[in-house]
């Protein structure tokens, strides 16, 4: 190994072009010339820092450790000599980005980029949040103006967004009275996996963004609290990092967008296996990213998943990360692919996404083990129905699949009464995405917080009806009638509409 | 009996500890060792008062003569010897607390408090208010924040509690002509008793908030204008006090939450039958409180109820009254309980809180006298169906309890039209809560002033519909398909949902 | 008859009491003891004038010779000399009258009123106004607030007002295309008279808040546009002066309140039946008067109508205009007393209000010439139906009645195509009442413009429609299918309640 | 020809009466006084330069050449020599002329008009705008009012305007996954021809209102990107100008009013068919203009079709732009008209604004191509039905006529989504009319970019159902339950109002 060389700035400097390349990262100096063309996020991201130290643009996209993985032994150069005064380089929280997104981006490539940290408003006592919403308003004020952007955005005129969540509040509840509700009990098996709590943490990704814990935060939340992290492909941390940040025997999904480039596919899904993950989502309602519009407007860092590979940054249009995120998402993956997911991973597969009874029939056909009736929470396809007709749908059009595969459904579900209805009509366990995300500003704390006030909003709900365990939840205690004419009973034809298109599919 | 001792507050002060533990309240000095256990409040909440003079702090909390009440004689110790002027201790109005509520609380026991009273804003001349949200109006300038919170809020989102009043709205009426409508009459029985209006003061706790008379002014303006009062389990003044402020045989029911500790639910209930009161409407629909957040958000002052003695003062969620006061309420009061208080009480019984057609007619089968078909304003649970649908659903599913008990309801009435409407549909009498929590700004003068409105408007509305008795009023003076839609028509199933979950009830 | 005393304001002060009352009005001095108890407004009104100068109050009050009428010669005392530069006492505008609703009323007898006139804000050109609800704005904005408050209000919560509006919304129109329409016929007949458009003035109380000229600027607009004014009986003028104020053989039909003092009710119509009026609208929705809050809550200067006598002032409620008028309306009006004003008149009677199916098949029996579907402008029972619901209920439950007597409509008509509307679907007319009130901003011209605009509005709807005379106009050209569901089958009960109440009607 | 005769602004200023008028234009002197009567906009309007330069006006109303175009040679007097520096007189763009509403007109002819330029808000970066609603903010801000007035204005109340988008929005899609999407394919032929998407540009008068290109703007970008442009008989410019603006083979269609003076229609007719047209849009909706308040409201400068002739400009009663225009247009045109128009264009005719499946019918059965339903933009008859419930109602009625000819529709429709939804129930190609009058605040460059953004969203809205032809889209995506309700099944009936008129028509 012999001694480490030492190196200033100004050594570095001189390795600037595309075929002799040199960067500093934490001290530390790297030949990058031949990783160039390897970068997920593209070379041109990683010239603008050619023989200069970028540090801290690269903690701002990437979790710590990532170069040594990437990249052999042979590619480093040595350590860099303390020239002047840094910038702070700390890891940057969701607070400093929220300053970091107002200001230039770096313009050349020789320039450190220094961070004037904003002095933020500060967090409210965790204690003195009392409602999921009351989360979302923190998250509002407090995170990155592009990281509220991308969390909360929805797609085109966020019809689908609104009525997920109007629609699920039309339906009404029949309490019953005079029973004795001194115990009650909400423990579920989901996918055969014990849970503390019928719902979970559905996938969304880049959760750095809302803390620097980001997922590793979401893991040891769950872990507190009992209940399953469904884990994005496009997490902020590496796998490994998010299972090992929670306890031996902690229940962990994935979530997977299957790449057009299958091998890393496989791999991913190995490494799942490998990492004890219990089941895979796929995801079937975003072969391409819907269009969100607050989230292209709004100028973006580059910031980079650990599992995907995925980077987002700004493109000429403005900077919507779900789109550019989605560059290597399979546009063709079709039915067929179920079964070689399920090969290859060995584990249970769940669809996330579905939203029809057709579909759901087709995921009994295909050996799917459950359904997640999704609209990518008002994200992929604006004007789709709101999950909960789906589910209503189900009942109508296909009773049996209840009996046949696991149902799962998200989209608007903030209180313990909403996941309360979607029990009563059969539903497995509910997922709860964006309202997770945004208990992330005060890290893992939030998390228990938030997964504690659900618990005592679904138990409160059911002593309020009469009912001590999950599973006497039934359908004689809702009213649907103020939207059960919206639900359709036809499986892929229009129920009078007889006019039929030239083209088959 | 000999010498009464006089004592300085620096006698006092020596007995600060929970092993001997003196305070002075009204000039009086007391030992209270024995009795900090059994407080029903916690002894936590008197040492801070160990070894002082709790008198503002006391009167606060407690109506006048509680102590002498609880107290045994030989826990008299003394006179206390004025030492310094003190501060205003007089009863504290609602416009007083409204200063208090934004003030600190006392931090050290040994702290007299002061209080500064903040110029009010007057209240506008009685008789400028001509209907009952203009009551709300008023209540909601001169009340407490606290006050005002606890009256006003509702669970959650408040879905519920909006769908009582926009729900019923929606029932049209339709008026008939040409009719001899000189005189109107609108008197009715109610459980038997004589009643002026179809309408009767609904229970609600800790009226003293809103004024010092708290249900005395309720008391007094029921017996001017000749109707029930309902009084709460959780009323701010004894039982005897307030039966003792109206006249003559008036016509009192009692609401009860009964206690876990049922031997003093029996007490209770035998006073109640000692006094004359002539019903009891048990709660049903609130085995735990609902989650009314905006009480749960503003920080309160302690109050206890001079009947069940349940106190409510901040905790660290906040101070949400609803909640802290439930803590003595039983979870397993079931079905069968209901002969245990008919007996106990020699009384009828009324179930309060009824919100479906199945429990309507268990209430006959268990030998109710009459149900009142509630939702508890929307604070208990949200998402439960507005009443007027509850009401139609009887109609649907079993019309004939209409002749097997009497049908109250509550819940968004604040009209004579309101009334109107529900007594066409078979109602006996409708209760009304908040109004009158508000009504009480002007003390009994309110009382009376609102029940005046009311009736007039029920006459109007009566004659504007070619009707002169209350008893002429009948459905086919409605238009309800609107709402008609909404209502259900099945017992405990849900009308085309087949799904059974595992676990029988 | 000798000669005309001349008496100084000095002379008239002594006899002002009530045993001994003078008063001087307009350079004229009465001796009005006697006629104290017969005022229809009552003594007290009177007596704040005694021995004083009472011209500017009686004008704002009375029209013109209105004391002349009531009183017999031998009251006359004499002139008053001019004493001192006394007010500007011309008859006030609606203007001036913005400025003294501001002011204190007087408050001794002996004290002369001075008006001070603010500047008002300049009318817009009228040309400028381009549809009803500009008349609206302007009204807000010009007329006093009293003036506003009176005719805009509507009955307590404004469900009813706004529902007549809105519910007819949602007919939609279905435009037939590629028929000649160069040439377009509004013209109608109604109760058998000629008529220029199949509207007409609907009766509205106190025209003269609205502008000097009230009812005669209507009759004068009326006459130039070729349409029907229906006169109330709470008219501001003598019938006489509205009758003459038109054109020869110009077409008036009398609003008709009934008197509890029959005789005054059998002159009114006999001086109807000699001047002419083609026809009476027996007001059958309002036995008492409606709860109008806006009205109740603005105080209000005396007013008087000529016709009725009814007089409006401040009570100690506030000033309800229309519950102060409607002092003398009988409220034991039943359906043989149709048959009474038919044979007092001589007159077709049509019932104002009718509100029912129901009630139309009765008004047949009773020989009603014609019914019109009214809830007063939602002025009267709020909750009542809209009365485009009523009109449908009479095409589900007694389609027969179209062809016994002719259908009128009102309640929230305000376009051309809102009056297509109620044509296609049988109504022989639709009445106007509040748009004319605002047009009143700018006199007869304003009634003029308005006829105009709807006029101009109805033709272009009709054209729009393929349609060229009013008469072809059929319910094939409506989709009514929003608001079908909201329409009742039933005559006189519920479709689906079967609850019986204890009295018969 | 001789020497052309040099004038100063003196000489022009004697000839300044009706019966010797000169003016000059763009330097060059013109008698017209033989021409003032036949000014499609009337004398009065020339009669205001009369003796004066009149370059400015002129520009403004109409396109460069027309004087040449319509005036004899021996009209010209000569050149007036420039005399003073005078106003910028180059064609006014939107932002300009955003200035000049706000100035007053020009009050005497003999004044030469001074524009003040007012420095306007920068246009946003063009590829800043996402969504076709971005455009209608950009145009809000940077049109004229008049101009904006214009275009977004519709009849009366919006109740139509609003509808068209409102109702269409409560349709909802039912997305089916795993599909592969990869590639997607949008192209249609609309009337036999091809183009690259199935949307075109609606017709709209004016566009040199929005910017000086107007229309060629249009057909340049409509050019590059593939689609249809349909030309506004109340085009800014010349058809020749349009056609030639384009590519060699671009499709257009002319939108046809028929005048009230046949031989002129016949003229235009056989021009249009003489550039290569290929089909007629018969506007039938409109025999009359409809009452579009806003631009009532808004003065204009005079502005002036280079097709139809008509001209816009101020009345007594305001601006209407759509009514002043109306004047030549043909209020008896019926149905067997459209023979007429087939044969003396020789071209496919197209019914533009047919709203119900009697008139659909009907077209069958003259033999139109196609028929567009459309209210215009609900710009026609306000109340008209939503032209999706139209869609709705033809396959409830008549769905052979989707067989018979091609369908079209317009109003409201703005998104990928929008569109798919129509071609989903059979539409072949959907009308966009405001927004890409929007669009042309960029002139081409917008045009293009807004058919980008339409085009992409439609397929990703594609991709997201799992659909990869047009040709594939089926009723069955689509959820239409919300509503279904509100389609009428009967031909020129009521389906249960049984009443009849007296008149056929």
């Amino acid at each position: 190994m012999g001694e480490v060389r030492e190196l200033s700035l100004a050594d570095v400097s001189s390795h600037n072009t595309e075929t002799d390349c040199w960067i500093a990262v934490s001290s530390k100096v790297w030949n990058i010339t031949k990783f160039l063309d390897l970068h997920p996020g593209g070379k041109a991201v990683i010239l603008k820092y050619a023989g200069a130290d970028a540090t801290t643009a690269y903690e701002e996209i990437h979790v710590p450790g990532m170069l040594e993985e990437n990249l052999s032994s042979d590619k480093f150069i040595g350590n860099l000599t303390p020239s002047a005064p840094s910038a702070d380089v700390a890891p940057p929280s969701a607070v400093q980005e929220a300053t970091k997104a107002q200001e230039a981006p770096p313009t050349a490539p020789q320039t450190q980029v220094t961070v004037t940290v904003r002095q933020p408003t500060e967090l409210p006592a965790l204690y003195s949040l009392i409602a999921a919403h009351d989360f979302e308003e923190v998250a509002q004020r407090h995170f990155t103006p592009k990281a509220w952007a991308f969390y909360s955005s929805a797609a085109t005129d966020l019809v689908t967004h609104h009525a997920n969540k109007s629609v699920l509040r039309r339906v009404m509840i029949r309490p019953r009275i005079l029973r004795d509700v001194k115990e009650v009990s909400i423990k579920r098996k989901i996918l055969g996996q014990d849970s503390a709590a019928p719902f979970f943490i559905s996938p969304a990704a880049m959760a750095r963004l809302a803390h620097k814990d980001g997922e590793l935060a979401l893991a040891r939340g769950a872990a507190a609290e009992g209940i399953v992290q469904c884990i994005s492909s496009n997490a902020s941390y590496p796998l490994g990092s998010i299972v090992n940040a929670g306890v031996d025997g902690q229940t962990f999904f994935l979530q997977l967008y299957v790449n057009w480039d299958r091998p890393k596919t496989a791999e991913l899904l190995k490494k799942a296996a490998s990492l004890g993950i219990k089941g895979v989502f796929v995801t079937v309602d975003a072969p391409v990213p819907g269009k969100r519009e607050a989230d292209e407007r709004v100028a973006a860092e580059a910031v980079a998943s650990a599992i995907s590979g995925a980077v987002a940054s700004n493109d000429r249009k403005g900077g919507g990360m779900g789109r550019l995120m989605a560059g290597y998402v399979e546009k063709s993956l079709i039915w067929k692919d179920i079964q070689w997911i399920k090969e290859v991973s060995g584990l249970p597969v769940v669809l996330k996404g579905v939203q029809s009874a057709a579909d759901t029939m087709l995921a009994v056909e295909y050996g799917a083990a459950g359904v997640m009736l999704s609209n990518h929470g008002g994200r992929s396809l604006d004007g789709a129905q709101p999950t909960i007709l789906v589910l209503l749908e189900l009942h109508r059009v296909c009773p049996e699949v209840f009996n046949q595969l696991e149902i799962y459904v998200d989209g608007g579900f903030e209180r313990g009464s909403d996941i309360l209805k979607a029990l009563a009509l059969g539903v497995m366990a509910v997922g709860l995405g964006r309202p997770y995300l945004y208990s992330l500003a005060f890290g893992s704390d939030g998390v228990e917080h938030l997964t504690q006030i659900l618990k005592d909003e679904l138990e409160t709900s059911m002593r309020l009806c009469g009912i001590t365990d999950i599973d006497q939840l039934h359908p004689g205690l809702l009213n649907t009638q103020d939207i059960d004419h919206l639900v359709t009973n036809e499986v892929d034809r229009h129920p009078w509409v007889k006019w039929k298109p030239k083209a088959k599919i």
